[in-house]
């Protein structure tokens, strides 16, 4: 059998664990509930469990482990600095040296949409090119800057946060603190909001019919739906939404030039109507590179990045070295 | 005598050329008028007679020449593509090869702000930080991108036109071709255009006072002064630009989470009232990474970054190598 490595997501609800080998083949997957009110204890000890049983089954060790987590790292201790979204926001948790010794095996942590960034860096379109900007549109927005094929990290893992840039200078209140940042335009709850307010004024009656009335199933997918079967309004705020992000893509395409931009996250699963405009409206923002040469493509990893990011970072690929 | 190495910064008024040492000495220094209505020819001819005359003077022929110039060029086969604000615009002109045999010593060419960029890195604070964004801010405002010690240049030399990041998505008619871009609201030509408002409207009295009613001599330092004096409005304006300056500058830190910024060109020298303020408000932008820790210098070259910038080309310092 090949040498395996090991990859853990931790995320605010499971946390996924995946054994794979050095070309992103995955020979074993599992995953559990975060529960993260029983606290880091907790919560690594279930890891440990989590990582042997799967140790058990497949028969192997794992060559290292490569660790995602929702927050702020310190890269070269392997400790936790702040997972806001987790209970107890884990600060200064040595999750290497705890669960290290245990898995008998080397542990690297790095926060996890940079730990996708490397996934794609490693296993998708950076096998391609050698610079790209990644950005994760989900319930937030998080990013990855890759430069001649290494991770752009800076001292906490922190460098890539694209989703928050400044977009409208007086824009909405982001939960970072600041205001208008681009999460707070074109992420999937700023695009579930605008649904529901067209919604509720009666001027989305194809996303009523969609969703049945239902609230809770306005989506950023419902949406598009909607936009398609005719609703003139939802269409409008998708296009208007498709202008925000290329205003953060192209202030990135002007800043770094970079071969390629690449998309992933559920937002962008809307599809055509939301890409199209984006492409378009490149075109009229960004004139100091020839913005056409820059393709947007979405990522070829989908929803297995973060695992396989995991394992490109137990590989310690694509990183900058101490 | 020790070696030297030779730059030349091509500008839309002045050619000016400098001969130093490796460790940025300037050993002789020399101008004259650009005149680019004699088109590329013409030009290139008076450079290399420039140089001649230098080289017979100092008695030593440089080991390279580094050269920056206004627009986009093939770094790797030192040809212009697009000097905008040169008369026939420099398309496709092999300045290297008609340099390079005339002076007996390698040519290399770059836009003029990433030369300024990789001056800084090599004779500036890069001699401290390996990690920095540089913001020129003047008549317009372009930049530069160092990671790890390296300039980022993409194919063309294009990355790092930090003035062109969108700022406000409907802003004033830019240049490029698009709205609202940074340079839009606070390069030089911005600035004055918002003090001449003001003192036409009767708005600005010590500012009208300072330059005698002159609009011709309105430019941010007399702004900056009219303000000091107690000019309310120019100072409301003078705080409103620095807000604007700090989101792209705030951009560039949650993106790269660089060691540090560093601000050079005409504009920064308004001083601490605008440079305060800017620091005021990353602290209020900027709360993914520690934004005290990155700190916000004036250039250490000042107006000797591109003759140096050249310098360091010439040694090919700071570039990443095909």
């Amino acid at each position: 059998m090949s040498e395996l490595y090991a990859s853990i997501d931790l995320g605010g609800t499971n946390i996924k664990c995946v054994f794979a080998d050095a070309e992103g083949t995955v020979a074993a997957s599992d995953a559990i509930p975060t529960a993260s009110h029983e606290g880091p204890d907790g919560v690594l000890f279930r890891i440990g469990s989590l990582v042997e049983r799967m140790i058990e089954r497949a028969g192997i060790r794992p060559r290292a482990l490569g660790m995602g987590v929702p927050g702020l790292v310190d890269l070269k201790r392997g400790v936790t600095r702040f997972l806001p979204n987790l209970a107890t926001q884990w600060r200064d948790v040595p999750v290497r040296d705890i669960l290290s010794p245990r898995l008998g095996c080397p542990v690297y942590l790095l926060n996890d949409v940079r730990t996708a960034t490397l996934g794609e860096l490693v296993f998708g379109h950076g096998r391609r090119v050698t610079s790209f900007v990644f950005f994760a549109i989900g319930t937030g927005i998080g990013g990855g800057i890759v430069i001649d094929g290494k991770l752009r990290l800076g001292p906490l893992g922190a460098a890539g946060e694209l989703g928050h840039q400044t977009v409208i200078p007086d824009g909405p209140v982001c939960g970072c603190g600041s205001r208008g940042c681009m999460e707070t335009l074109i992420s999937g709850p700023a695009l579930s909001g605008v649904g529901v307010r067209l919604v509720r004024s009666g001027l989305a009656p194809k996303l009523h019919d969609i969703v049945g009335g239902d609230l809770n199933l306005v989506t950023p997918e419902t949406m598009a739906a909607a936009a398609n079967k005719g609703d003139g309004k939802v269409r409008e705020e998708i296009l208007r939404a498709a202008e925000y992000l290329a205003i953060g893509i192209g202030n990135m395409i002007t800043a770094l030039h970079p071969d390629m931009v690449v998309l992933g996250g559920g937002v962008v699963q809307m599809g055509d109507l939301l890409l199209n405009r984006v492409r378009e409206s490149l075109r009229e923002r960004v004139h100091m590179v020839p913005v056409d040469d820059v393709p947007i493509e979405l990522s070829l990893l989908a929803d297995q990045a973060g695992a396989l990011g995991g394992i490109a970072l137990a590989m310690k690929r694509g990183l900058i070295e101490d």
